[in-house]
């Protein structure tokens, strides 16, 4: 991925945490000139320019993605896919548009069936560098160095346009890997989208006069529960049959470690946790 | 409890997180003379020494627990039994013992067997507050300040020495509770060893292939899965049908949210994952 590029006016539809980041991490690192907040809450995106994540705020989505040179969709999962629509009916040919969802196979699949008639040149792009928290406040320039950012065009995508997208993520200081939409959502559901699940269970079982018997391995393991339920709910939704595989990997898995509790097999369960303790250590802290 | 008190010798059997914790805690509040760290492994011994987490070693325990006001125990559970009666035998009539073990009921019933012909007067405890790390080096003189530490009495054991018990704790920092061995055993199997159980899924669950696509949201889900293979085994052995209740609740819990999900329920779900995030909330980071 080329590394060295500049946009004279990127516009980010969305200026939540990824959106603001974007945008700090672009002007931080003068990959733009300007940077143009778009949203529907005047609050967000006073908050986004209070915090120097966009040089200028609009709620005029037509008009911001008129004179961009790149747009970023920054916003839920669910509005993505109709947001592309809006979004291309009004940007310049050519301009090219990436966005941050969770999830990829439906958004890309629904760019796709209108590729003949598309101005834009879209390619889907997922920073893996979510956190619990939101808003523009929690924005951070450094969201995204180091971490990885997943880009999944379609078949028909130029190369050219799948360089140019990759070239904008590894600018903001991310890995870029290029995979099949697919094959992103098949990895995040075992990543992020299963576990979430997961996490929520714990603590939606936890009863209340437990709490207070809490230390860091259950909060460690409930963190993700507090991120925002609408957002989640949509993610979920749109990955639902894997997120199901996902889960039902997991179940097999605690299964296995269930049975050799009722058996009482040490040896068995000792070797199931050695292994689980190897997958964790092979990640890192 | 009582916070202000002093013992002369404290022995700390088992040098590790927790007992090097201890000693270190307990030379930084100025709860004892001397400190004897007791084991079996002349690394660790030395290593608690360096560490300033005791100021004398051995590998006598009889000699060790003869000369001490209070006995703590910090091995894993699995020994801790066998341990309290060699200590029993070997202290002068009288001696204050507690242990740390993350389960109680099994610690307390054993020694509750023989009560009529024990020397020492033991009262079980469990300080809440490990960590995936191990060892003298991860000893931290803070380790209890500000966290919970439970006493489990038995019905016979005498009011003055949970007193005394709760009073060595709280000294430490802890916010002392008291309550039968039976309940500590059920929240922890809800807060500490289901989540240990589901962490280790997760990891084992989750593809070699994926791990470069994790972000925090795995990395914290799963950091509990690197704890100890062995000294986990027993924790979860001891308490293994309570955990296997606690286990079925998230199981329950989780279930209802992947039933959400295939019906595309997202009414549901968004009710399901808003309660999940109101009682990860009330717990706080």
């Amino acid at each position: 991925m080329k590394a060295s590029v500049h946009w004279p006016r990127i516009a980010i539809v969305g200026v939540g945490l990824i959106g603001g980041s974007v945008g700090l991490a672009a002007l931080s690192r003068r990959l733009a000139g300007r940077v143009i907040g778009v949203g529907r809450s005047a609050g967000s995106l006073a908050e986004a320019k209070r915090a120097g994540a966009v040089t200028e705020t609009t709620t005029d989505l037509a008009a911001a993605v008129a004179e961009a040179d790149l747009v970023v969709v920054a916003t839920g999962v669910a509005a993505i896919p109709a947001m592309l629509d809006a979004i291309d009916a009004a940007v310049r040919p050519g301009t090219l548009i990436t966005d941050a969802g969770s999830t990829k196979q439906s958004i890309v699949a629904h760019w796709e069936k209108r590729r003949r008639s598309r101005r834009g040149r879209f390619v889907g792009g997922h920073p893996i560098a979510g956190s619990h928290r939101r808003g523009p406040a929690a924005a951070d320039a450094t969201l995204f160095a180091g971490r990885v950012t997943v880009v999944t065009p379609a078949k028909a995508t130029p190369a050219a346009d799948v360089e140019d997208v990759g070239g904008f993520w590894a600018a903001l200081g991310s890995t870029v890997f290029v995979m099949p939409p697919r094959q992103h959502d098949q990895l995040l559901a075992a990543t992020s989208h299963a576990p979430h699940v997961i996490a929520a269970a714990i603590a939606a079982a936890t009863p209340p006069e437990a709490r207070q018997f809490t230390a860091g391995g259950w909060r460690d393991t409930t963190r993700i529960a507090a991120g925002d339920p609408d957002l989640w709910a949509d993610i979920l939704l749109d990955n639902a049959p894997m997120v199901a595989k996902a889960l039902s990997r997991i179940a097999g898995a605690t299964e296995k470690m269930l049975s050799a509790l009722e058996k009482a097999d040490r040896k068995k369960l000792v070797s199931l946790l050695k292994a689980a303790k190897e997958d964790r250590d092979a990640v890192g802290s």
